[in-house]
C-alpha cells in the first residue's frame, strides 16, 4: 500500500466511500486482506471496442495473467464477447492485490464497463472465480464482511461455499452466489 | 501458499473438497508436496478454439513453458489438436506449483475440457509425464496417497513405476499407469 | 532521486522554477511525496501522429501500464484520438515516480501537446485519475499545497474530495475538480 | 534439484534406471555435476514439424539460447533440417542443469527424435559442443564415469580429449568422439 | 565502472584522450558523475538507414527508453528523419550512465552520425534535454567543468540555466545554449 | 566460470590450447580478467544466411545487445552483408564475459564465420571496438600478454594506444592495430 494519503484518516477503508461515484460503470469495491486487516477498495475496469490488431489488455495492481484467464471465463462462462475489446484495469488508490478472493469483482467490474451497466449500490464482492465459472470461497470471511459493515455498506456478494463458516451475525445482507453468470445478474444493476 | 483462507481449516486439503463442482469439465485433483506435508489441490483448464492468429496459453500458478511442452506430448502422443486451440490453466485457490509430479493432473484437465468430458469422480491423479508420453514416477509417493484416502478420495491413478515403492497398506484404490493415452482413458469419466 | 544537482540547492524543488520554458506544451507541474517531503516536478509529454503500424508509447520515470491505462481514459472519457498517435512522457530531472496523485498532470501534459496548448502559468496540478474519468483524492493535500505555495505558484488544481480535509489557510489560490473532461479546460490555457 | 523422490533412494542417480523406456525416441542419458557429486539423467526431445509461422522452441531445465546455439549447429555441421521443426527439451525429474557438458546428450537427443531412432540401450554420453561441430572435453570425466558404471551402464561415449586425462581403470566401455556427426552416429541404435 | 584499465591510470577520464579518434562521426565527450567524483567519458552512436521493417534501436551502457524519448524530441523538435534509420548508441569503456546530465550529448551524437558530421574538437558537451526541446540545467556543473579543463578539453557547452550557478574561474570557455537546435549548431563543426 | 573441470589443471587457461580445431572458421582466441587473473578463452561464431523473415542474433555467455552493436559497426564500418545472416555466438567451455575487451576477438570469429576463413594460428587478439570502428585501448594489457605468451601463442593483436602503456619485454610478437579493418584482414589467415 502507498505511503500516501490512506495513513491521515482512522480506517484505510474510509476514504473511499467519499469517491465513490455511484453511476459510473465498471467500478466494484470488495475487500481484499493486507496483512492482517481487511481493507474496501475499488476495482475498475474500461472497456472499449477494438479497432485493429490484437485486443489490448492492460493492468495495474492486478496480476496480467490472471486477468486473462477471468476473461477467458467470462467469454466462455457467460458468452460475453471480450476477445474484440481491449480491456483495461486498475486497483483504485495504488494498490497491488494478489489474491483470488477479489476475482470476482474483477469479473463485475469488466461485465459492468462491457455492458455499460452499473454495479448496484451498497454492494461490496467476494469471491474467487473458476476455470468452470464456479465461484469459489474466501479466507477470512468474517473479517471482510464486518468491514463492509463498518464502512455503511448494505449487501455482500459471497460465495456460497462460505455460507457455513459464518458464525458470527451480522446485520449487513448476505447473498450468496454459485456460479459467474448468477453472481453478475445480481451485481449489475 | 495464500496466507487466507487456508489456515482457518485444521487439514489445509480438506476446504476445497466443498468447493468441487462434480460434473464440471476441465477439473482434476492432485497432491503437491507443499515444504514437507502433502496438499490436494484442483488443477483447472479451459480449452477454446482459436478463432484467429497464433493459439493462446495462460497460465497462473504453473509454470508457461512446462504446459507449453505438456501439450505438444498431448498433441504428438496422444493425437489432440491442440494448437488450434487455447489453453488456460490455473491452480485453483491461488497457489503456485513447481513440480512435475502434477504433470499428469495438467494433462488430464487439459484433455477433459478439449473433449468436454468431466474427470471421474473421487480420483486423485499423479504423475510425472515424459516427452515419450511415459508416466515417471513421482516423490513422496505415500504421503500423498495417504492425504487422499484421509479426504475421503476412493482412487488414487498412480505411475506403474511407484508401485514396488509403495510398502503401506491403502484401503484407496490405486490405479498404475504406464503412459499418457492409457492414463487419460482411466481419468476420464 | 539521483543524487546529483538537487542537492545543491536548499529546496529541491526550487531549481526547476527557472527552467520552466513557459510557452511549451506538454509541460504540467505537479507534488509528489518522496520519502515524508513534498517535491514539485514536471511531467513532460510529447505527442506525434503515428505514421505506420502501433502507436509508440514510452515513458522514462513513470509506470508504461499506468500511461497505458491512463490514454485509454482520455480517449473514452474525453474524446481524445490518442490510438493514432505516439506518446513518449517523461518526468523531468531524472525522477522515478510511483504514485496515483501525480495521474492528472500525465493526462494535462498529454492533452496539452496534443493539442498543442500550453498549461496555464503558475498552476500546480494534484489528483488521481480513476477509470471512469471521475478525480480521487490524493494523500498529503496540505503538504503538496504548502509547497507549491512556497515556491511561488498562484494556483493549485485539487480533487473535489479533499476540499473538504483541507484545514490550513491558504493564500494560493484552490481550484476543485471533478472529473477529466472538467480538469483539462481548467489546466490548460 | 527439486525436493521430492530423488532422497527417498539411496543413490539419485538409480531412480531414473527403472522409468527408462527403452525404445522410445529422444531421449538420452549423460552425467552432470550437482555441487560435487556427479548425477545420472535424461534429456528428453520432441521434434516434430511447424505447421505454419516460426518454429516454436520450448526448453524447461535447460538454458533457451544454448539449445538454439545446438540446433544451429546441427543445422550447419550435421545437415539437420530443424529450422522446419518445432523442439521441446525437458530434464526429466524437474532438474535445471546449467553446464556445457550435457551438450552433446541434448543434440543427440534432438537427432533421436527428429530422425526417429532411439538412442543405444546402456550409454552415457557426455561432452561439450562447439561452434565448429567439434567436441570439447568436460571437467570431472572420471566422476562421471564412474557414476555411470555404478549404475549398470555399459558405454560411455566421452570426447577425444578427455582421453589423456583419464587415469583410473574401468571396465565401462569408453567411445571417444571427435565431433558432432561422428558422435550422433555412434549413439543412435 | 568496469575493473579494467581505468584503474591503471592516475585519472580515470585521461585515457580516453588519447582514443579520441578526431575525425570520426558520432562521438562526443561528455562528463558524468561516478559516485561522487568526475569522470569525461564518450558517448558513441551509429545511424544507420533502415532497410526493412521497424528501425532498430540498440543500446549498451544507456536506458533504451531514455534513448528513444530523445530520438522523438530529435525528430520533432529538430525535425531530423530518425524514423527511418536504425540507431546503436553505446558508451565508450564499457561504462553504465544513469544521469540525465549526459541527454545533450547522447542527442549531438546522433546527429553528428546521421549527418554524417563530425562533433568539434576539444569540446565537452552537459545538459539535460527536455520534451519540450529545452536543455535544462545539471548538478555539480563545477565539478564536471573543472574536470574537463584538467584533461586540456578548451570548450564546454553548458545549459543556459547553469550559468549563474557557477561561482569558480575558469579558464575553459563556457558557451551556454538553450535549445537542442541552437546546441547541435554549436556542437557540430 | 563453471565449477567444473578448469578446476583440474594447474593453469586455467591451458585446457583449452589442445581442443582447438585449428582450421575451423569462427574461433578466435582472446584473453578476460576473471578477478585478477587472466584467462584465455575462446570466442565461437557460426554466421548462416537468414531464409525468411528476420536474422537470428543468439548469444551464450555475452551481452545481446553488445553483440548487435558490434554486428553494426561490421556492417558499418567493414561492409559485412549480416542483415541477411543469421549469427550465433558462444563463449567456450560455459564462461560468462562482460567487458569490451573481447570486442574485437567477437568481430574477428563473425568475420571469420561469414567469409569462411580460419583465423590465424597462434593469434591472441585484445581490443574493445568503438563505434566509428577505432580499435580501443584495453585494461590490463601486460596481464593478457603474459598469460597468452605463456601458454605458447606466438602473436597478440593489441590495440595501438595500448602500445606505449606496456614496459614489459616480451618473446611473443605484438602486432598493433588501429581500426577494425585493418583488424581483421590481419587475424584471419
Amino acid at each position: 500500500m502507498h505511503e500516501d494519503g490512506l495513513t491521515e484518516v482512522k480506517n484505510p477503508s474510509q476514504i473511499f466511500l467519499s469517491e465513490r461515484n455511484k453511476d459510473v460503470t465498471g467500478a466494484v469495491v470488495t475487500a481484499s486482506i493486507e496483512g492482517s486487516r481487511p481493507v474496501l477498495l475499488e476495482v475498475q475496469a474500461l472497456v472499449t471496442p477494438t479497432n485493429f490488431g490484437n485486443p489490448q489488455r492492460v493492468t495495474t495492481g492486478f496480476d496480467y495473467r490472471r486477468l486473462s484467464i477471468l476473461l477467458a471465463v467470462l467469454e466462455k462462462r457467460a458468452g460475453m464477447r471480450l476477445s474484440s475489446h481491449n480491456v483495461f484495469l486498475n486497483i483504485a488508490g495504488g494498490l497491488k492485490i494478489d489474491e483470488p478472493a477479489i476475482d470476482l469483482a474483477v469479473c463485475a467490474a469488466v461485465a459492468s464497463s462491457l455492458k455499460n451497466q452499473p454495479a448496484k449500490n451498497n454492494y461490496v464482492v467476494l469471491g474467487e472465480v473458476g476455470l468452470g465459472g464456479e465461484i469459489r470461497s474466501v479466507g477470512h470471511i468474517e473479517k471482510r464482511i464486518q468491514e463492509a459493515e463498518k464502512l455503511g455498506f448494505k449487501n455482500v456478494i459471497i460465495p456460497q461455499n462460505n455460507v457455513k463458516s459464518i458464525k458470527s451475525k451480522n446485520s449487513i445482507n448476505l447473498i450468496s452466489v454459485e456460479n459467474i453468470v448468477e453472481a453478475i445478474e445480481k451485481i449489475l444493476g
